[in-house]
């Protein structure tokens, strides 16, 4: 698999094979056809008649956290009929699918609070932001009505910015330029060594021509009479747009010499773009992600929901379960059921009273949390669209934000939220270290780097969020060393009645996906069981 | 500049460099810089104070055509309170720039009439379709009000179909499964070449250690002590998704060879996502192309607009300039003006009568009319995002429909309408050549190679348009084996009191781009000359 650049590659670990299978029914099993050839184990969600027509009686299932996992499980078992109630400890559906707007309110966990000002139609999508086409998170958007827009997760017009790059001596190049060069220069070096026969034992002489051909067309070389040569071309850019009459335009000069080009790392940026979740086109909703959980929420009733729940204890009954928790009011109740369906971060639910035996707590604590920040800046104009051209996109940096989001919503507005910061681990614990101004002036310090003093002077609003201090949800997600061992296996399986979920149960973690498919399984355990008995 | 596969590369030929220049703001004389370190001679609009303050009465002017180039030629000379009246011989402004709705109607040059019978809500752009960035076409957006969203250039999950090639048999195959195998390969064989030292006389040992780094990333390739072997990864795809529990997902398999993946020639594809005006990020009207014209016109005033005039003469005189057409009514009329600017297609102009000689009629007639097609397919369900997970994008094929567009709006809706062959040259005329049914059952029995009979048995509503076969425009666009020669210089200049604009006097032919900036290059000479007066 060699070198990933995607959080998942930096998550996954060799798991089994097995399991049910969901289907990505547009790729045929040679790689080539678009119609499936294979029919895998599709989710069957339960249905309506399943308990009238077998004559048993509906079940009662708690679920603990209304993030998408929770929600989904309810929503899920719902369709069949069972009688589900979440608990959730906010006072909202979504857990990590929390969209920031004017108004909105986050206490971290060492008690300091901030308020949100962004201004009417402005908002961050402080957790999950993009939606690949592939995951069944559209799906549920279809079934739930939630409309899609396409999120700008690559951009030809963006930035590459290496600091660290004495070759490009800490200034940002355009993805689009980044790419001419190295294509070109990878282009003219091997169709030079084709050409000298240095790859004769690996290429017929056809398909040293035909290689030759796409170089040339792919690199924007010169043919073998010059060398092949890489020496720029428009893809480049142009440092004057062509126009009209005699204005055909001057293009982006000079070329980086080969040595540069390789030196300057831009090409180790490229592969994010191939990603099999990262891949353009990828999708979000429109007005803010978490259209996604109130949509759920509404789908499973707002009168199933208790928020301000706090779980103080689970536990596995004979014939049930039952969960002990505070309510809202300071006021401790217990709630029996036939399932409990726990669908909180295992390191929370590590802390919750059980009687699931010392296992199960090992194994919650097993997993380890990533920590994870993300800055929304508002700006009162849209100077990336109107004075750089950038219209969404993303650039990469190696400073300590990683990375820096133009909007992919309100185009060509007033005014506009960029994200300052989207980081992990070492980075995100050394911003959520500082108070919020002291974390956004350390993300506006770097961006004037790229976009000059303007990404300062014009900054009005800022929210940062910290997940590994966030209440309840504490990392942007965890990582399995094994989801082979022991400890992954155990969750996966009922504790008697209690049965867990969540993406970090799965492996699409951090990813929607993770959390829908993980719901999908549980519920279909749950349900396999109940028609069983 | 190599091999290029864009229409503007087609087209292109070497001109002289000068004339006025729109500075490209966003990128520095060296490639890098973000901050423009130059300042072209950039367009300034005619002022409401200008005539006023210089005490000159305010100038009359007659606009030919109300596409895009005759829209803006008025609606920025209205800025300085120009008095200006469009001729425009259909019932509609926009030209090319044209959305078809149901209800809309097409009279071909034959006499054949095709009338719409698209849903509510779906619609096809016709013409231009997607705008760049860097276009001044944004500019306008913004400053008229009209909102944008992403239009859908390249994706990922759409296929590329090479018929003809033995290799691929015929199969389609998914960008991210092309690009996987391509980069992979290409980073195989560079690095070995690189190892084996066959390129010694380019790289130094660091570059050589850089470079092997880089493609190990870009193609996802094993070590040295595997020989750098690419060997597939899950760029390809996943014919199982990855999901719940121990569903780690199955990648797409198996990998075809290297030398037939040369041998299918996917990889001559790639460069069109790298072109400079093809390159993602790229954008489009909501709600329709024809956004623009209609606000053009609203801005320009409808009062100032007439339609069904055909322009009959066009006549310079010493102090001015008169147009003779006929109305709507069948009536002749004529119209004095001090200016008149020809903003119609150089060989619909050649057949207009005019005073203002062989040679102007000469070059109007030199440059090549291309012919150009599209159809619009209108489905009952969206099977492209249901079935196969393709949001959009586009399919290259080596058909004679050469592409297959998904759409860029209306996600997840019931309807959707396909855009079923945009084809130029000798394939737009070999469809248009037949009648709309047969122009469709032609484009669908391509199209149910790639997507199977669906493609067929849901079809609802299609409409084509052969625009060399369109009244009043005769070409998709014009092409000139030269735009140094004579003929581009003559209509670059007034004959006498009447200029000419519209993409055909531009280096950005067949963009909205090349009509503004040519609109642009005409109001400034009309208004230096006024002023200099």
């Amino acid at each position: 698999m060699a070198v990933e650049a995607s959080r998942r590659g930096f998550l996954r670990s060799v798991g089994i094979a097995g399991g049910a299978g969901m289907l990505y029914s547009a790729m045929g099993a040679l790689g080539l056809a678009p119609v499936p050839e294979v029919s895998a184990e599709e989710y069957r969600a339960p249905r309506s008649g399943d308990f009238a027509l077998s004559g048993r009686s509906r079940k009662k299932v708690l679920v603990l956290g209304g993030g998408i996992a929770g929600l989904a499980t309810a929503y899920e078992l719902g369709k069949a009929g069972y009688d589900c109630r979440i608990l959730e400890a906010k006072d909202r559906p979504g857990g990590r699918n929390w969209t920031v707007r004017g108004g909105t309110t986050l206490t971290d966990l060492d008690g300091r609070t901030q308020k949100a000002s962004f201004s009417k139609g402005q908002y961050m999508n402080a957790g999950p932001a993009r939606l690949p086409q592939s995951h069944v998170t559209l799906e549920y958007c279809r079934e739930l009505g939630v409309p899609l827009e396409v999120f700008t997760n690559q951009n030809a017009n963006a930035y590459i910015y290496q600091e660290n790059s004495a070759a490009l001596a800490g200034k940002p190049m355009r993805w689009r330029t980044a790419k001419a060069d190295v294509y070109g220069y990878v282009s003219e070096l091997l169709a030079k060594a084709t050409d000298r026969g240095s790859l004769d034992k690996e290429l017929t002489a056809t398909d040293k021509e035909r290689l030759i051909a796409f170089l040339q067309n792919f690199g924007a070389i010169k043919g073998k009479a010059d060398g092949f040569a890489y020496t720029g071309s428009d893809r480049r850019g142009y440092s004057v747009e062509p126009g009209a009459a005699f204005e055909e335009g001057t293009v982006l000069g000079p070329v980086p010499s080969l040595s540069d080009v390789v030196a300057s790392g831009v090409g180790q940026r490229f592969s994010f773009e191939f990603g099999y979740d990262q891949a353009m086109l990828m999708f979000q909703p429109v007005g803010g992600m978490d259209a996604i959980p109130y949509a759920l929420a509404k789908a499973v009733g707002q009168d199933r929901i208790t928020y301000g729940a706090k779980a103080l204890e689970v536990k596995n009954l004979q014939d049930g379960a039952e969960v002990t928790y505070q309510d809202a009011d300071g006021r401790t109740r217990t709630q029996r059921a036939d399932f409990v369906v726990a669908a909180i971060p295992p390191m929370v639910m590590a802390r919750v009273k059980h009687n699931l035996g010392a296992d199960v707590t090992a194994a919650l604590k097993y997993p380890t949390a990533v920590p994870v920040g993300k800055v929304g800046l508002e700006y009162g104009s849209r100077w990336w669209e109107t004075d750089e051209h950038i219209y969404g996109g993303i650039t990469p940096t190696d400073m300590d934000l990683s990375t820096i989001w133009y909007p992919s919503y309100g185009y060509q507005g007033r005014r506009g939220t960029l994200i300052g910061y989207y980081n992990f681990g070492a980075n995100a614990v050394a911003y959520s270290d500082l108070p919020h101004a002291q974390r956004v002036e350390r993300a506006v310090s770097r961006g004037v780097k790229i976009h000059g003093e303007k990404y300062r002077s014009e900054l009005e609003h800022a929210f940062s969020v910290a997940w590994h201090r966030t209440p309840y949800i504490e990392a942007g997600w965890v990582g399995w060393t094994s989801q082979t061992g022991p400890e992954y296996q155990l969750l996966n399986k009922p504790a008697g009645h209690v049965y867990f979920a969540g993406d970090w149960l799965s492996h699409v973690i951090a990813w929607q996906h993770g959390a829908f498919t993980s719901a999908r399984k549980v519920v279909t355990d749950i349900h396999e069981r109940v028609m069983a008995a």
